[in-house]
């Protein structure tokens, strides 16, 4: 953010106007901060009122030839069966979104087979049956990679065309927390050791199994740029879920960061263009020690810390009503002259 | 808790069905079966569905005589202009009960001057024009007391009549953590100086003086039962929230705790009467640090971590759409059965 702007002066001048001791509502503040800073981009004052419009949550589901290998608490066929589940509105993610008031999207981007369904909200996006695994050879294609980039800018695209300012992302796909940390490691140069954890809950010996196949593959590819480790260790989740970071980013929206996975294909965004960083507001610390280990490297201190490690876009929906909060407090809370009150 | 009856096995079955894996919502499960033992009370199965019913925040504004002192950052007065500011709907309380659906009462419990309003939701509850100094003498009288326990009583009594499952209480009075300070220094025997802290920001050398000034009520005390350590050093918004709470025990509501001030007075809630505990949901983690002492104390661990340092019951309204997910997920969330997901 460009905290030293003249228009984030101003913004923070107008926080600081509010009826409460300068800095009382903490994390609230640097929220309403970033969606003003946001919102008003290419003026020099703040914005009257800030927007949390339409908010959605897109789920990308994918799989991954890795879980062959058993590095998860689940078989691959779980992956289809949530997403059918997700069409059902049984799913923690359906849950809170309906609590929540968000709108839910569901894309399969290459599940090992896909699921029938014509509902408006459901998309086929697919680039395989699932990736190959990468503990031995690359996930995928280039070609596969820079259709996915595409597939999943088109999503947010069209959000932001339906009047949509902020999305969030969430992800499903059995053994993708295995390509979450292989792209960590890979592009972080941090140690494979610090970029695994247990996902959803793992043994320790599938850990241990974990950490070598991963190994294996970051030694395997050594250097790469973030297309090129898309490629090496990537999933098609991932891959659609940074081609939506980088369209949310051309569309100056609001962006609501999730847990360890969509953590990963943040930084992957921005490592391709680093003002997606811009747009992040970071949801959910996760279990997941990786995920505390990127959140280190963004400087990013996420608003919840509530020890979810499901997925789904569940830790971002969750704290949207924070955002919702935060625009209020900025909108229409009064200012000490408005209310009378003695600074 | 209690965590070992058949109604609680029972309810832990229920969420361990759904299609997760275990534990993988973290707190929020926790939040569920709190819940559902709070509202299945009686029963030995799981209840059906756990609500959140008429969501009410009551905010008890009192005055301090140790205010006098300079031991805030702000003089007494602007206890008065804040609820003029509450009743006007435009201080943070108001705010982020607007975003979250949740209705507000204001309670005059005996400060310096009243705020002339007929608004419905506005209670004239004085029991005094502010505490004497409690750095000198005892802050008010057992009649006070007694009187400020029934009179915040009434005020949940009359929201369960009219079906309002579930409170929060917030605060209002310049000085009243110093009050608080005092009261859990007396009653938990923690040393004075873990006890206080900077309130909503006053200086180092305020600081000092504060702590001195509590100190000295604290050993001219000495020993003191929840009643009189009350009468010694409480607040009149701090008695009348301690009525409250035991009244939301006797009517088996969900209680949404605060910060620092109001989990003081459920401290001496619990004190009077241990069952009260069990009602309680813990929502933010103040910044003030005999919070993180009475937490440890309590063995809570709350909701939301965010730096806020406010009061008005702020953090407990914010943390309100984590109960309603949690319920929705209780009610709603499919099983692995219903799924048809693989285990």
């Amino acid at each position: 953010m460009m905290l030293n702007s003249p228009l984030s002066q101003d913004i923070q001048n107008k926080i600081n106007s509010k009826t409460k001791p300068v800095g009382a509502l903490g994390q609230l503040e640097q929220v309403a901060l970033q969606m003003a800073v946001i919102q008003g981009k290419g003026a020099e004052t703040a914005p009257k009122s800030i927007l949390v419009k339409k908010p959605t949550l897109i789920i990308f589901a994918g799989d991954h030839g890795i879980a062959e290998q058993g590095v998860s608490i689940a078989p691959s066929v779980v992956t289809q069966q949530m997403v059918a589940n997700f069409l059902a509105g049984g799913a923690a993610a359906n849950c809170f979104c309906r609590t929540n008031d968000v709108a839910m999207e569901i894309v399969d981007c290459g599940m090992i087979a896909p699921v029938p369904s014509k509902a408006e909200h459901y998309f086929e996006q697919r680039l395989g049956e699932g990736t190959r695994d990468f503990s031995q050879q690359a996930a995928m294609t280039l070609e596969q990679v820079e259709r996915g980039l595409k597939l999943g800018a088109e999503r947010v695209h069209s959000l932001a065309v339906q009047g949509c300012n902020t999305v969030m992302f969430g992800e499903m796909g059995i053994g993708n927390t295995s390509s979450a940390a292989a792209l960590l490691a890979l592009l972080s140069k941090q140690p494979v050791e610090q970029c695994v954890g247990y996902g959803t809950g793992i043994s320790n010996q599938q850990l241990a199994l974990k950490r070598t196949l991963i190994e294996q593959a970051v030694i395997r590819v050594s250097e790469a740029t973030p297309k090129q480790a898309l490629i090496e260790v990537g999933g098609f989740e991932i891959v659609q879920m940074v081609g939506a970071f980088l369209a949310a980013q051309e569309h100056n929206m609001i962006v609501l960061v999730d847990g360890f996975i969509v953590s990963v294909a943040a930084y992957v965004a921005t490592l391709m263009r680093e003002e997606c960083l811009e747009q992040m507001i970071f949801a959910h610390c996760s279990q997941e020690s990786g995920h505390q280990l990127l959140l280190a490297l963004l400087e990013a201190k996420p608003l919840l810390d509530l020890a979810l490690r499901l997925g789904e876009g569940t830790g971002a929906v969750i704290a949207l009503p924070l955002l919702r909060a935060s625009a209020e407090f900025y909108n229409t809370m009064a200012s000490f002259e408005q209310a009378g009150v003695t600074v």
